[in-house]
């Protein structure tokens, strides 16, 4: 019985006695200063750069978001290739639908009155021809225009080329009008609409902020300095925060993405320091050097039915700008594992301090062997006994 | 020849020598329990907040995703101003492709026969004329309707204002109909399918899960409580869902989000506690407070040519709900990295515990000097001696 | 005066007295090696798979991107049911314009001329009838194809169905033809041209490479092997890469995914490691076991306007493959807080290392005994001393 109860003790004491490290204060003056300095130096680390300025107690989110943008304005043509024509939003805004990419056409080439029927191909090395042997009947290249029928036609006064199953007449793969024509879309305005969401936080907000009124919301205009929070954009604007020329880009088109930033710091209180920050880049390379199919330009076509039921269409090459509308940000927010984990980290920085001094008090002080002495004592195994230590000076404290 | 020896040994030694710290055990209760009971609140947290809770352990990695969707359903609408007429997919779903945002069409302002031609502009303080000298040729107003001639014609049998070169007749931009036209469209079901994809951890997974059948799929529609996993929604429930009236919200328009979130646990095996949970939100204002365009309608044309070669356009105003679809959520699954730091972490903190402890002991336990004395040696530099601490309380064990 | 002194001159000690702990050194062969082993064991793991293999001392950050695409190809088709027919980009790209998702017709199902009119309704068991009194007048179903007029009228010559009010005549919905009717598109070419951004690092860079030269663009195609950087892809390579058939997936249609990784290591001078990988992964469920509506098709119409102002329209059920460019991608940079955070986390598990080695040389080492004599000394309370300790074995060092 007894036995059970000693075990139980022993259990206990081993357990509970609580076992310290003996230490020596040493009351010098230098090796004190230098602990506490390099002390101070990591806990200024600690405090300064990680929390104040990385903010590394905070947990991140990333942004969801959804965008609406409504493009205003409109443009008169009047050239010679064209009648005289109003382009409103239903004609050069492509696809109408406003969401965070919006495409505005600049400029044209308008191939009219296509139908499926026959024609020259366009002349090139492979479609100039001398007689019908000189064209393959079925042929497709897929660089050229369409079926070869086997025939070889008249293209101009002085030329010959094969005959091809197309949409005729074929399109004259010209460059675009030299100016935009539709140069005054530089005048535009876009409206964006953005809604914002960091789902950890269940935190949402719009570009357009509560304390901004309906009626500045009417007439403002987007000006990085005098008007950051209105969320209307002249589109020649956005141009020129890009470090682009609305009218240059104009010609062949291109990609222009609109930034917007929503890092935010939700520890302030109702996300007081939550704006958006808006930036603009261009995103497409104007430089031709190495590059195919510089700017940006696709096809579509209108299709029409004549009245006897044959399909025609207009097609049109459209060159002009996309805006991408770009939603970026992290929030952060006080989050206790972060804050844990450099609260550690900092912890285990500290105890690198002790060793650190150890070595510096027991190689380079004065009285190094008198400290070596009392902190450090040798064991000799053999008499059981301690003696002072009085080896070479790489005694440090192990780490 | 011997002092390289002695050099090689004394380098072995210094490598490999064991430092270890002289401890003394003090088998007191009190001090004990505090000690064990500061480590197991360190260790409660650990094990029980960041890894249970939060499951720091995990590495995460973001969802990638691709979404298509399907609307069904038509509607039948015979009202004043058009004739009766029945709407299917091709007539409201704009753009027809279904990728994660789609638009459906539940209000219209049509104005048909539109033509590159002369009208007089809609009234208001800047158009209205009482003779050809108050407008000025070639005037474009940002806001107004075109570009105006210099005329002034009748409006109306008692007013008179500039005429103006644009698609004409005007869109007489009064508000939409107050009920909503496609107001049927809250029947309207969609079929979403959205498969998803972690790239770190390798894992794919679709919304249609395994274990669901081709029959249940055909007739079976998502509802929160009884059908979770139905991938098949009617507008109508999700709009409620999200806390709005879906006839309300069709007038004017708006912005639904359809939220898909993915965080998933991939520790368990074969993912088996990775499904889709949605939820639905508005994601505009419909508070027009300080907003300006509440709701959400865009304009697109239907471009006609007329038999010799004119074109006519159909203006729309389409007013409507715009669905997107939000995939989001994180996948987590063990990671060593992020173990290894949460452990170092607990650690680190668990070697706050002695220090603490000490400073406890030497300063509110009855016996402080006693544990002191034993504890803490001071050396007397001048003397080559020790002596027994015998200064303030504040001599606690340094960290 | 002189307690004041007294005073600061023992805050002044307290807080630059050093405090250390008093050492034992164990001139033990095995007991060094143990210690140093452990050491060198975590040492390795913390250099070589934290650092090396994951990279953790890097910060990460998100790609952000954008993306044109351009299809080049034109089908020539001449089935029984269509005239010959040559389809180029505005015909079946659609929508036109090419971001980052695009659909590639290769099937459809055509129903031309259709008019808001009176028709049969396609024969099911609710709408075959033989009595106009089976028939409600104004009934929708919302599965059914238009409001029913109340008259049961001729299908076929031997079935009678009820007639319905709807854009007539009816979309017969039979399965798209058996073999695609643009097989040609599998020789289509596609132009991605993707800019990403790291906005962290300020970070830009282009799927173009610098050292792409343009007429190396103008004539290569990509290859994984012979051309991994070309950024032109052929349809029926990238469909074959995803392990499908192009023809298989022409029929009915499917969703493709064009992931690009942007995985970079921006540590090396100008990102010089920072290529896109390109894969290509079949992202809908081919098999047509549980799931509704196997691959890819949407409706979508095309509007005339007879010489009478009637509208007509054209209905296209469209078959094809979505292709979805998914650019994706952590960049990671050598950062102060991550390195910071994994040296501590190595700092603190090396304090791990000298209970480990006490544990052991107290318990299993032969002279146990006298080095637990000479480390650990127990307070007697009572007697005021210290005595060698000699109690069980479980008294290691405490951590």
């Amino acid at each position: 019985m007894s036995r059970v109860v000693d075990f139980c003790q022993n259990c206990l004491h081993a357990f509970l006695d609580y076992e310290t490290a003996k230490t020596l204060v040493i009351p010098n003056l230098r090796v004190g200063c230098i602990f506490r300095f390099i002390q101070i130096l990591i806990l200024l680390y600690v405090v300064g750069y990680i929390c104040v300025v990385r903010k590394s107690y905070q947990e991140n989110d990333s942004v969801i978001s959804t965008v609406t943008t409504k493009v205003k304005g409109f443009a008169f043509t009047n050239t010679s290739d064209m009648d005289a024509r109003l382009w409103d939003v239903a004609d050069y805004v492509i696809p109408p639908q406003g969401d965070d990419s919006f495409f505005v056409l600049t400029n044209v080439v308008i191939t009219p009155n296509q139908t499926q029927s026959r024609c020259p191909a366009l002349p090139n090395p492979k479609t100039t021809c001398m007689r019908d042997s000189d064209c393959i009947k079925g042929l497709t290249d897929p660089r050229g225009n369409g079926v070869q029928t086997g025939q070889c036609v008249q293209f101009s006064t002085n030329m010959k080329t094969c005959e091809v199953f197309s949409w005729c007449p074929l399109e004259i793969d010209a460059q675009p009008p030299k100016s935009a024509i539709l140069a005054a879309a530089e005048n535009f305005t876009v409206l964006i609409k953005n809604s914002i969401m960091y789902p950890k936080f269940n935190f949402h907000r719009r570009n357009i902020l509560p304390h901004i009124g309906s009626s500045y919301l009417k007439s403002c205009e987007y000006d990085q300095e005098t008007d950051p929070e209105c969320p209307i954009f002249q589109l020649k604007y956005m141009v020129s925060e890009a470090g682009e020329d609305f009218q240059d880009m104009a010609v062949k088109g291109g990609v222009l993405g609109i930034f917007i930033d929503w890092s935010c710091n939700l520890d302030w209180p109702q996300g007081n320091k939550c704006h958006p920050k808006y930036t603009f880049r261009r995103m497409d390379n104007k430089n031709p050097l190495n590059d195919v199919a510089t700017g940006l330009n696709f096809r579509f076509a209108k299709y029409y039915q004549t009245p006897d039921g044959k399909e025609t269409r207009t097609l049109i090459k459209a060159y002009g700008i996309r805006f991408n509308v770009i939603v970026f940000g992290t929030a952060g927010k006080f989050g206790i594992v972060p804050t844990i984990i450099n609260l550690a980290a900092a912890l285990a920085l500290l105890s690198l301090v002790p060793p650190v001094t150890d070595w510096v008090m027991l190689t380079c002080m004065r009285k190094r062997d008198l400290y070596k002495r009392h902190k450090v004592s040798l064991l000799l195994e053999d008499t059981d006994a301690e003696s002072v230590l009085s080896m070479g000076p790489t005694y440090g404290t192990q780490k």
